[in-house]
């Protein structure tokens, strides 16, 4: 498997979390070590069959839209059906659904499996298992027993339908509305648009998940109500009846040619009913349980793709040689494997630290989620909320940084076809902007998160944090002091940013909140490498052989270099948030030319 | 014109850079005021007609190879003699071979507008203009009058032929060979890989400046010849006879799809001959001078794109509503343009700092080129090879954040190809990697620019910025403390990589170069803002109308952002360089998985 160390997964998974927390409770005690070993075998070789082997075709054979349909690779649909047919769909669902009461966070291991084997395909079938979440939430039992298992089975598509022309980031501002008929059902009208997922040949079905503004209704978020939209009305036969969801056209992306995202119309070439799901008027708040899982799912998305373009590189950086080390002038020796130079192992360790720091975040956040789903634990609860705009921009944000630096060590190979980190590079672009610019992630954090409950998550984070600075002995007391001096820091700009927030205009407040994203999540990162490293010095001296003790050695090493050389950026953040001085603010926009 | 500034051109043109002290001699007497405005709007024009508007259909039309002929757009051809009929490909030149003496300073900000315009195709132009120069600095008598006035025209193409499969930054490695005959002839053999502009439909001939090692001469650089080497052999009567070049294929990149790269081989199919340029085994040093010509040449192309993709995100910022101010709560009000958002300015004013950045440096090159031609003066050579890394580098890096930040701006839209934006940023990610990786430059930067006479151009350098900051009063005292500030730093972090020179195996003082690179170029990018903020102050009252103080008032903001937000990386990079700490160069390969 060159896209992904499972023994990675499993060290985060048994070595750094506590999953026994978990598992005390009636709801996951049947996923003991050995169960969470086989899953994530299970989906190691369902990647290796199933996805891996078409990423790259999928980009190649990208899907078009011809004939009034989105044509895409029978691969997709085989893909699909695996992932469904496996169960990994339902996994997380109880047993009247087919499901295995599978803890998100041992799901959610697999979902990175799945995306860095093949980010496109497997984003058809987490969109689904969003979706049909959202319906086994909130949706009537005639809904559930539609639609939940032909979703669940890969057979039919789930999308978000969310955003339209003039309502992307500000959702409150949709104008796609419903109509209540005198028989008590619904009919909607209005377009949407890079609806991913939205209509493709390998799905018999595509249930869209929207958001409609009831007509003549409250304007703003308080007018919004969730829908389950189908693009086919299930005939009581088991035929399907159009529902008249006309498909427009698909976008012409940079990346992810092979995912899908369409330009869908309601209501235009005839009736397109709707199923109410939940509350009326709720739909907004309704959706953000899709929109928070969709936001790990983001998450997960870009460290896939920057866990295949780390080891597509590191590969590379082992079997080509170039150059020769600086001081040596002998023309006749023969020349190194570029891992061999020093600045090779700089971006190798960029991307390590990248993607294994994601990867412990998105598998915390996980963990968290599963708390409160076990315990309904206020603070997991908290912390996930807190946690979440960082899963979904670090991963993003830093991950494209990551696989720049993956074709970087590839030199003019890494950006040519006959390598997939090109593909990769322009695959996970788009995270930044999916589920929420990193702007808006900026403003959650900083202008909700960070204030809710007087700031009780913050408190609660710190005190995680300070946990693991205290646990830092021997070799990782460094790095301990290193965090511990940052957490100093950042309580003077968090003082500094709440006198703004006390004193001024949010927009001030507000002005430099992706700053403060950035800033916060490199503490968040710092803490996780630093659990991972504490992990690793307990038993370094344990390792097994050789391979396992190189594996805790790794881990050391590249908690060394995040601290040096990653972390350090917090200094240049920090300055900019305490200069605090309204330059973006009030630059007047004739000043922009 | 949407993708360049010529006002901001002829700023930095005419009121931050001294073009007076070139004027003084003989050689560039000519050019005026007047001239230096006449000669940036016949730019603009030809770009505008010719570049500009096929710089999508390349992208979308590739360059392919079919019947062993790569195949471009007849736009190619247009564009390119468009370019060499009006003079632009000899400017440089003497009156003897047609050229107008025209200093580089101007004609490189007449390739900053062709850059913009279209990156693609104005290549095709640079690189034959630099392959000619080499032939009119060391060529014979009888090369230039074969092949100068046919490159200069654009008829015929140039390249530079240097890397081959195991020699791409390691050149002392190249194998491809040369024999000489009885005759006196030289007879060439081997493949060369990634040949930019090595073949096309639109080129009547193609003149390779290529490397080729004497065959069993000494082995590393000083077995290395330079050659003229034609596709085909202009015979007596004007007629053209095959010169065996053949072309193995065009690789498939992730942009710049239509400036094609080649795979040639050499001698395989029939006799290849090739004609020496210059002294036998000197071929490196002589290539030196249209390497370092393509390094600020690959600086400009960076540049070019970064500029062409904030046009295009500031405008989309002006027409595209969507949101409301923080704390606006009212769902009636209308939304606002999207440049009213903090943010979405601090992406804009990103940009403009990068982009007018590095045109400042790239031109401020480009008069130290012109005052050495000029007066032979060693002061000016100095400086330029010191700057040369960052002038290219510098663009490049941050050339993708910029570019990356204007699709960020557009959001959705930004990563579809209904805008140019996504393919802007495949484009310029290239310019990393071409000329010499940025850990290259790293490497030329500290090993050896930066040590060498003694550090006499560093000192320089510290002259001239010190000189500025002395200058920095009213409006930007608070600039030039802050870069004052940075000095100071650096000179402690010199002074503790100078130690680790003395005392350590060169590749610990050199493990960090790339950083350095980095951090010394945040400082002369500073300078370049600086002395803008300066000519701006200078002149801000003066302006003629609000549209002229507005310029110069941009130009102060700008300043103000760049220090707050992009110069204060420079804090954690000095953490990193301080550090010292051997993590890279300790890392056993091992570790890495």
């Amino acid at each position: 498997m060159q896209y992904i160390s499972l023994r990675n997964l499993r060290f985060i998974l048994h070595e750094v979390l506590d999953l026994e927390a978990i598992r005390r409770g009636d709801r996951f005690g049947d996923f003991d070590r050995e169960a969470i070993d086989f899953s994530l075998d299970a989906a190691g070789q369902l990647a290796d069959q199933y996805l891996h082997p078409v990423y790259t075709r999928m980009d190649r054979d990208k899907a078009y839209f011809a004939d009034g349909k989105v044509h895409v690779l029978p691969e997709v649909g085989e893909g699909l059906r695996a992932m469904g047919g496996s169960g990994w769909l339902s996994a997380a669902w109880d047993e009247a659904y087919e499901g295995q009461r599978m803890p998100l966070t041992v799901l959610n291991a697999g979902t990175l499996v799945f995306q860095s084997a093949n980010g496109n395909l497997a984003a058809y079938g987490l969109l689904t298992k969003g979706a049909a979440n959202l319906i086994l939430e909130f949706g009537t039992q005639e809904l559930k027993d539609t639609y939940l298992a032909k979703m669940a089975a890969g057979d039919w598509q789930g999308t978000m339908a969310l955003t339209e022309p003039q309502a992307g980031s500000s959702l409150s501002d949709i104008t796609s509305y419903y109509e209540e008929q005198e028989d008590g059902s619904y009919h909607i009208y209005g377009q949407k648009i890079y609806i991913s997922g939205g209509d493709h040949t390998e799905a018999e079905n595509v249930i869209h998940l929207m958001l409609a503004r009831k007509k003549d209704g409250p304007k703003g978020v308080k007018g919004v109500s969730l829908f389950v939209v189908p693009k086919y009305l299930p005939g009581p036969d088991g035929g399907l009846i159009d529902n008249h969801v006309t498909t427009a056209g698909i976008y012409g992306k940079m990346g992810q040619k092979g995912y899908v995202a369409a330009h869908l119309m309601f209501g235009e070439q005839g009736t397109t009913r709707g199923f109410l799901v939940g509350e009326e008027l709720r739909g907004l708040n309704h959706m953000f349980l899709m929109m928070n899982e969709a936001r790990i799912g983001t998450g997960i998305m870009a460290t896939g793709a920057a866990s295949a373009a780390y080891y597509a590189s590191l590969k590379y950086a082992r079997e080509r040689s170039q150059g020769r080390h600086p001081g040596n002038k002998d023309v006749n020796a023969p020349q190194v494997p570029i891992i061999e130079h020093a600045d090779v192992r700089r971006m190798l360790l960029f991307q390590k630290a990248v993607v294994e720091g994601s990867i412990a975040l998105l598998l915390q956040c996980s963990l968290y989620q599963d708390l409160h789903t076990a315990r309904g634990d206020d603070r997991s609860h908290l912390l996930l909320e807190l946690l979440t705009p960082i899963a979904k921009s670090f991963p993003s944000e830093y991950g494209n940084e990551s696989v720049s630096l993956a074709m970087q060590v590839m030199g003019g190979a890494g950006y040519t076809d006959d390598h997939p980190v090109e593909q990769l590079f322009r695959d996970i672009r788009v995270n930044s902007i999916y589920e929420g610019t990193t702007t808006i992630h900026g403003l959650d954090l900083l202008g909700r998160k960070v204030m809710m409950e007087n700031g009780k998550a913050v408190v609660y984070l710190a005190e995680e944090i300070q946990s693991e600075i205290t646990g830092a002995t021997g070799q990782t007391a460094a790095l301990g002091a290193a965090l511990g001096k940052g957490l100093e820091e950042m309580q003077q700009v968090l003082q500094h940013l709440m006198q703004l927030a006390r004193k001024e205009d949010p927009r001030v407040f507000l002005a430099d909140a992706t700053i403060f994203l950035e800033y916060f999540g490199l503490h968040v990162i710092g803490w996780m490498w630093l659990r991972q490293a504490n992990a690793a010095e307990r038993t370094l001296d344990a390792g097994e052989n050789q391979a396992e003790q190189n594996f805790y050695r790794s881990k050391l090493q590249t908690a060394r270099y995040f601290f040096s050389y990653v972390f350090t950026r917090t200094a240049g953040l920090r300055r900019t948030l305490l200069a605090a001085n309204r330059i973006t603010l009030d630059t007047d926009p004739e000043l922009l030319m």
